[in-house]
């Protein structure tokens, strides 16, 4: 009667089983030790296990036992005092401020009594209290401290709204808007939607990609379609290496390619697509059928003039794949048609509202029955957080000229940004002096990935510990540096080449001394194993 | 070419589709439209589509037309001028005030220049600006705008684990806790976890219950168990149920019962589970192998002095089923093992802020390995909102006697119990007044769910209609009172029973108005379909 049981991976006495059945609430001591723990890494869910992501995995496990011993005192033997975490997108994290206008209208909803404060008129900037106001009623009665409507507050989604048709030049309809915890639930409930047939259906990846995409695959039980951008042109996309992929998947028969996902700016890559790759890319989804997932969170992230963000929606309305006059409708544009979804988040870009987790996501091209579908599916979880929704429509309404709070929303914005370019400059070029490693100067997004040569007795030590080379090389940065990286196998790469992904968020006071320490390290690393 | 993605539901020309990829990035007019959009009801994962959520299924969709209704100057024709949401526990979209303390602590949090701005040691209370302090420097440098650790601030852990500690006379360990937006991402993550082979490994679930726990099984493809709840009493759980379910269950051979739901305090029953059954459910639970999944998310609310809430964590203390040193760990306890995970959430109790998307899971008897693995699910979507987590530290660590604070804290909490307890008690009341309505008064959580008798009449009309007879009767309550609540048939109910779910949260200004409207509709609906 346990055999099914056993089968999930316990080992049961057939006759203590019997003789629990038949005692009903009796206590049958030690029944449930012999038959051994229900749950187990061997009898779970296979897919979660075999899913991987980097971005905080053994690395930053081994970077967590660091600093809880530093911060035990018992650091003093460590060539550190401190743990630097470039694994991750988190500009806070490392120092970077808040914009202010927006924590005061936080925390104005945060205490709605505030708003009609004269105390508080002393403190906080007339147009934050006049935002909190507007948010307030938008929300209605129960204020941040209620559900919303699953797909977000209506009158937040009608900001959003207009800053999308603002960029694109193409409306926006706020009912394709939904409101997301960060963007990450959006690209998993998309993975969730389109993955009908497991171990069949797939999305079409970059390589190297963000690992939120084949971990979800993965837990899904999705088939990842790797393909590769040009690490020679600056990471760049090519429609004929989308070909191939999608070729290649399809000939075997065993692989239905569904959707196309593309970061744009890069992550990990930092490279910037040109508008015309744009438009090629978007053609491509189109002409394949594939759903397109634009991964457009770093779109406040570009360090050239020369290549200003494109959005995939503004190139599907252009090429007339989209209904110009709705695009968010399931109706087909006049040259074709497209199904495309845009995720953006407030955690990136300057406001770097990480904690927030605030984001949305644009359907284009789907019907109102799949949109349905997918409101079901944002309503099992309610709703995401009010506080990241408002953040979501600060991002999308930033105070305007005229506004009490527009110079220094802009002065802190231009700081922030410059700041960034300047230290991603400075990392590339530190790079590019290091024997073996190159790097392309990030065209946009938060990160700098490397290409190291590794020595071959360092590929034969990794073996040796199991491990892959890039990450014996990234384990021994943080116990001799304390800086946190992400080997580049976290996030796929040619076979043969060796990367590692870091942020280029370490502020301007550190970022000499972290270049420094890699630069150190590197040489050593070298001079081991050389 | 194209024929297993005409397998995903999509009419291709095979001509067309040649064509196509023969003519890498040039465009190919109207072909996507010829072969139809990729994602459509049809294609997609039909696991998600299956799925049902009721708590915002139709009848609240209608809700939200006939509100925008009303907002958009429309709605002098309907016969109530206000939509009032009562099928979901949300206090402060329906007037509850939220807590003062722990809105200023956010709010602190917010802007943190004004922990040590003289102004504000004016409008905040010298303990909220202390706690602000305290959590401003467990969460580090990035303050709320950081991503945290993927399972939550540890300092924040700490608290919570004091108080359940503290709760149950047994320790709790930080690291078994995972901060979770809201309570709803636990349950999907045990969920996803425990569903390894789909169509065979399934969770027993009460019923009626909360719809996560069947939605959530549905997306993943896990079977749902039923177990009744006895009406008659109360809807108690008996272990005799359990039995019957577990064998009919096992009985087949194709189910594998992995998990047992509890949901204590009840929802959507109100029930309150005696400390006596609580042993028998976790005795039964650890005799079966069964992970125990404890939805504890209402247990701050108690309205009966004779049913104080008893933690399963607990009773498997008490009965030697977890280490009593380290129920956290893997290891067996004296007379038996159980795996169990308690969920809270700062959505109910008494703070019911359900937008800041707080709440925690507590793992006990789960191995390392276990553990680990449920860190990488949480690190993919890489951690809960940090609001949200500071809410739960508040909801674990009230002002004490002697805070500033501690009086208007506990006033505050002790007016919003007071009231809930006062409207249930006067809720069920109303419904023993209505014909054929028959309603155990709740003895905790924030709902009532009354039995209705519905004449044949009514249940013809609605098989005519094509829906369940008791959401003929909701859609037609809203209709006519523009009161929101939720029919039976969406948390389940033994066939030919019909009920509501209604939460008792309208303001003590509104609740007679909503009773007598109710008492209205339902004499009304009689007469009709007499």
């Amino acid at each position: 009667m346990m055999a099914s049981v056993a089968s999930a991976g316990r080992a049961v006495s057939g006759v203590a089983a019997r003789a629990t059945c038949g005692a009903g609430s009796l206590p049958v001591a030690g029944l449930a030790t012999s038959a051994g723990p229900q749950l187990t890494v061997e009898s779970m869910n296979q897919r979660v296990r075999g899913a991987a992501y980097a971005v905080r995995g053994a690395i930053v496990v081994r970077a967590g036992e660091l600093e809880a011993k530093i911060r035990a005192g018992q650091g003093s033997e460590l060539p550190f005092d401190d743990i630097i975490y470039c694994n991750i997108g988190n500009p806070q994290q490392l120092g970077q401020k808040p914009m202010t206008f927006s924590r005061q209208v936080l925390a104005l909803l945060s205490c709605p009594t505030l708003m009609d404060d004269p105390r508080a008129a002393e403190i906080f900037a007339p147009d934050a209290i006049e935002r909190a106001r507007k948010y307030s009623a938008a929300i209605g009665t129960g204020g941040t401290g209620a559900y919303s409507h699953s797909q977000g507050v209506i009158g937040i989604r009608e900001d959003v709204a207009a800053f999308i048709s603002e960029r694109d030049g193409f409306p926006c309809d706020p009912a394709s808007l939904f409101l997301t915890d960060g963007a990450s639930p959006a690209v998993k409930m998309m993975v969730q939607s389109l993955v009908a047939e497991r171990d069949r259906d797939g999305l079409m990846i970059p390589i190297p990609q963000y690992p939120l995409y084949t971990a979800s695959l993965a837990v899904e039980g999705g088939v990842a379609i790797p393909y590769f951008l040009d690490e020679d042109k600056g990471w760049g996309t090519t429609v004929e290496e989308l070909e191939r992929a999608f070729e290649e998947a399809k000939a075997g028969g065993k692989t239905t390619p569904r959707g196309l996902v593309v970061i744009n700016p890069g992550n990990p890559t930092g490279s910037c697509m040109p508008a015309d790759t744009v438009r090629d890319v978007t053609q491509f989804a189109a002409d394949k059928g594939l759903v397109l997932m634009a991964d457009e969170v770093y779109q406040e992230n570009v360090w050239r003039d020369d290549t200003p963000f494109t959005s995939f929606k503004k190139a599907a309305c252009e090429l007339g794949l989209l209904d110009p006059e709705r695009p968010n409708s399931g109706a087909p544009g006049p040259r074709g048609s497209l199904q495309l979804v845009s995720m953006h988040s407030v955690s990136k870009g300057f406001m770097g509202e990480c904690g927030r987790r605030g984001g949305y996501m644009e359907l284009c091209g789907f019907d109102k029955e799949v949109a349905m579908q997918l409101y079901k599916l944002a309503s099992i979880s309610l709703c995401s957080n009010i506080d990241g929704q408002v953040m979501v429509g600060l991002m999308s309404r930033p105070p305007r000229k005229g506004d009490a709070s527009f110079e220094s929303w802009t002065s802190e914005r231009d700081g922030i940004l410059a700041s960034m370019r300047r230290r991603a400059a400075k990392l590339s070029a530190a790079f590019a002096t290091m024997e073996g490693v190159s790097c392309a100067e990030p065209e946009g997004a938060l990160y700098a990935f490397p290409r190291v040569e590794l020595p071959q007795r360092a590929v034969e030590a990794a073996a040796a510990e199991g491990v892959a080379p890039d990450a014996l090389y990234c384990m021994r940065l943080l116990e001799q540096t304390g800086i946190v990286v992400v080997p580049g196998s976290g996030f796929g790469q040619r076979e043969g080449t060796f990367h590692f992904r870091t942020t280029i968020l370490p502020s301007e006071d550190a970022i000499d001394a972290v270049i420094e320490r890699m630069g150190a390290f590197h040489s050593a690393f070298l001079a081991e194993f050389k």
